[in-house]
């Protein structure tokens, strides 16, 4: 008998923001698999510590990678090799009849790591995905922004498009999430303003964290911006404003 | 002394689903507010119905609109003095120092009925939201697809949008999620196979529910579903195939 793969959302940061289900899986499993740069310890660990105890550790450390760039075939390749590893390391522990919990920051398969596990194993062994809070979802929640309603059209888009192709993007949804802001920031604010949109964005730091903070992208003073820093731009523009509904 | 309006996700349906910071405002609330249709119980409330105990209850009875046209000026004028109407009685508590945690459905600023007492509350009165698991991400999680990867962009559609424009869209992003599918199902197949995306489409009916089912669009049958159903089109185009990963 084998064990059971489960992916686990830990939510964006603050460990109030896991499910009952994650809490439940995480307690329950064998053996708790988490990714992290070599060196460093692990953002998702850091969330459910208090739920670790004498659960097997398996941490998937990421290749030090830095010196190749990320568009070359050896990058490609590396990360590929890396990947298949870490899923042969998570399957003998389930061939050894263990369940494993892989930890993901936020939803497992919204952008999250657990993802490259999961194409790899969950044809050949009983598998769950346990849902999580996703990063822009912690953000909007913090900043107390209503994001979409009704018929709105939402795009999640990356800071790393192109500046012409996000100003179209952005004038041609209601609302938006820009992640991967980063060393991007300057180029996003250019073509949100050029969308018409700079009045509304919020950018937000550290989403659910401690030191998280939320400001209006127009009274941002700098372009300097950490790499998970998200940017939301509202929809639901028929809304009635503060003004008009006190 | 007012009290604090808290708005509290409930996540897609299944209880396990709720953030341990969800359960504690639902917990140590005064009142448990929540939106249903006149005559109709509240699907939120019977997420968290374990957690209700002394609580006041305050249902938000939506008035019988049906016999109203949704594009009419009655109707918007209708809904508008509702949301207005529930939010003095949310108010009201607040002004008595009691402590009210509005429930929503999946994530409260996220398409949810919660939005309508925030824009008209949350600049008077002490205001917290507590991010919830959407609808999607308890489909995605529950049929086990993978959406979005790395640099992928994500469009999130009403299925009411014109069929020319939907396929338009889908063409334009990597991964896709269509609400509102319902009476919209045949348009939006019809949408999806001219995008070229019929294949990886998939089909998710009452997401987190115990009777929940998801299948290929591609094996879908007809074209009746319900209002709430949602279609998956998968992102990350350069994910490895479960052959090629075996």
């Amino acid at each position: 008998m084998s064990g059971k793969l489960i992916g686990v959302g830990t939510g964006p940061g603050d460990p109030e923001l896991l499910t009952l289900k994650a809490v439940r899986a995480i307690e329950n499993a064998d053996v708790i698999a988490y990714f992290a740069k070599q060196g460093n310890s692990s953002n998702a660990r850091a969330i459910v510590a208090d739920l670790i105890t004498t659960q097997i550790e398996e941490q998937l450390g990421y290749p030090v990678t830095t010196e190749i760039d990320r568009r070359h075939a050896d990058y490609k390749s590396a990360t590929s090799d890396f990947y298949a590893e870490a899923a042969a390391r998570v399957a003998a522990h389930l061939d050894a009849g263990r369940t494993v919990a892989v930890l993901s920051e936020g939803d497992p398969l919204f952008y999250g790591s657990y993802m490259h596990i999961h194409v790899r194993l969950a044809h050949l062994y009983p598998t769950e995905v346990v849902a999580g809070i996703t990063a822009m979802s912690g953000c909007w929640s913090q900043a107390g922004l209503p994001l979409v309603q009704g018929d709105d059209i939402l795009a999640v888009l990356p800071g790393t498009l192109e500046e012409a192709d996000l100003t179209a993007r952005l004038g041609n949804a209601d609302g938006a999430v820009i992640m991967k802001v980063g060393r991007n920031m300057a180029k996003v604010r250019r073509a949100i303003a050029a969308a018409g949109r700079l009045e509304s964005a919020v950018y937000v730091e550290r989403g659910t964290m401690a030191n998280g903070a939320s400001m209006r992208l127009a009274d941002k003073p700098d372009d300097v911006a950490p790499y998970f820093a998200l940017i939301l731009v509202p929809g639901w523009n028929t809304r009635p404003t503060s003004a008009g509904a006190a």
